[in-house]
């Protein structure tokens, strides 16, 4: 990496998309000598700005991103079965994200990979702070402390406010980047921000 | 050209990014041997079902979608300069379409891309009747003639019943395309659409 500014990649863990941004990020990153900076967020909160709804509950459109995502895991060979009643409100795995980049730096973002690739295999419901504490031994830590943790009012205080922020600059999709303050939103972007953040923009 | 089906592009000729669409969307069907449909239709027909709004009247992406129109025609060597009060009802120029393809098939194309060149260069009302039919003597058509085809009752109720059938299929945007009765929406999903046309889908 060089000492440019990171990526910042914003996300609901309970979008689709994300899930599949966060397959290529990395790649992305390395090609382009730019760190990825990790921001999980409520959609939610974007959402009472915009007036916009969640693609699942879009009548048509929610149609359309199921069978759209369906196919783009067929091209890819991984999987995609969240849970049946997707899309969970991933509030634990958010503020669970937040603590451990706070007390395990560096950890953070392979259990944002871990989370996608539970929720994507049916495996992890988001919003139940149990489960999500349970991911904790993979990463080489420890459960009860994760647990704690995600309950912790100055964690919770951090997320919500990075949310906000987040939303306060322009930030309204998941997923969404930004890099030197140029917004770039949708996984199928993906392509034009590396054409920006290789060329230096235009 | 094969014997396969054509490639259908469904636009509203006051999409952004239907514009950016129709200039690449001819190149994307010779390399992957179809023909394409153009299909005009009035966005808002489908609005009505999913509960969507226009781009341009969402607050926050539309800001996006003004700074990311702007960014991808300087990136092309294009002009971006619809109307200041982008975006117009194209109804008008849907219709002219229709009465050119029924009277003087294979001009219509021609007409489709001479109005979204035009409304992107500020150089076109696509509500304005008048205005439309003014782009017949480009196409070698006649003036009067198209005037009096784009208010004609057969082609108004052509134009509304195509857009009426291509929500029922669950058409709800644009640019949308439709191959095999396969959907992809949005100008970012060419190259996934190219994909499946040169692959055959998967």
């Amino acid at each position: 990496m060089t000492d440019k500014s990171p990526i910042e990649f914003w996300f609901d863990f309970s979008s689709g998309y994300a899930y599949f941004a966060a397959l290529e990020i990395d790649a992305l990153g390395a090609r382009a000598g730019r760190a990825i900076l990790w921001r999980p967020y409520m959609l939610g909160a974007a959402f009472k700005v915009t007036g916009m709804r969640g693609l699942s509950s879009t009548p048509v459109k929610g149609d359309y991103a199921r069978h759209d995502w369906a196919r783009a895991a067929r091209r890819r060979g991984v999987p995609f079965d969240p849970p049946t009643d997707h899309p969970k409100v991933a509030l634990p795995a958010t503020r669970a994200f937040y603590w451990i980049e706070a007390n395990h730096p560096g950890r953070e973002a392979p259990f944002a990979r871990e989370v996608f690739r539970r929720y994507y295999s049916g495996a992890l419901d988001t919003s139940d702070a149990e489960a999500v504490a349970g991911i904790a031994p993979a990463l080489g830590l420890d459960t009860a402390a994760v647990r704690a943790g995600l309950e912790d009012a100055a964690i919770k205080a951090r997320a919500r406010a990075l949310g906000e922020d987040a939303v306060a600059r322009g930030i309204f999709g998941s997923p969404f980047f930004m890099i030197d303050e140029e917004p770039f939103w949708g996984w199928d972007r993906l392509p034009m921000l590396e054409d920006w953040a290789r060329s230096g923009g235009w």
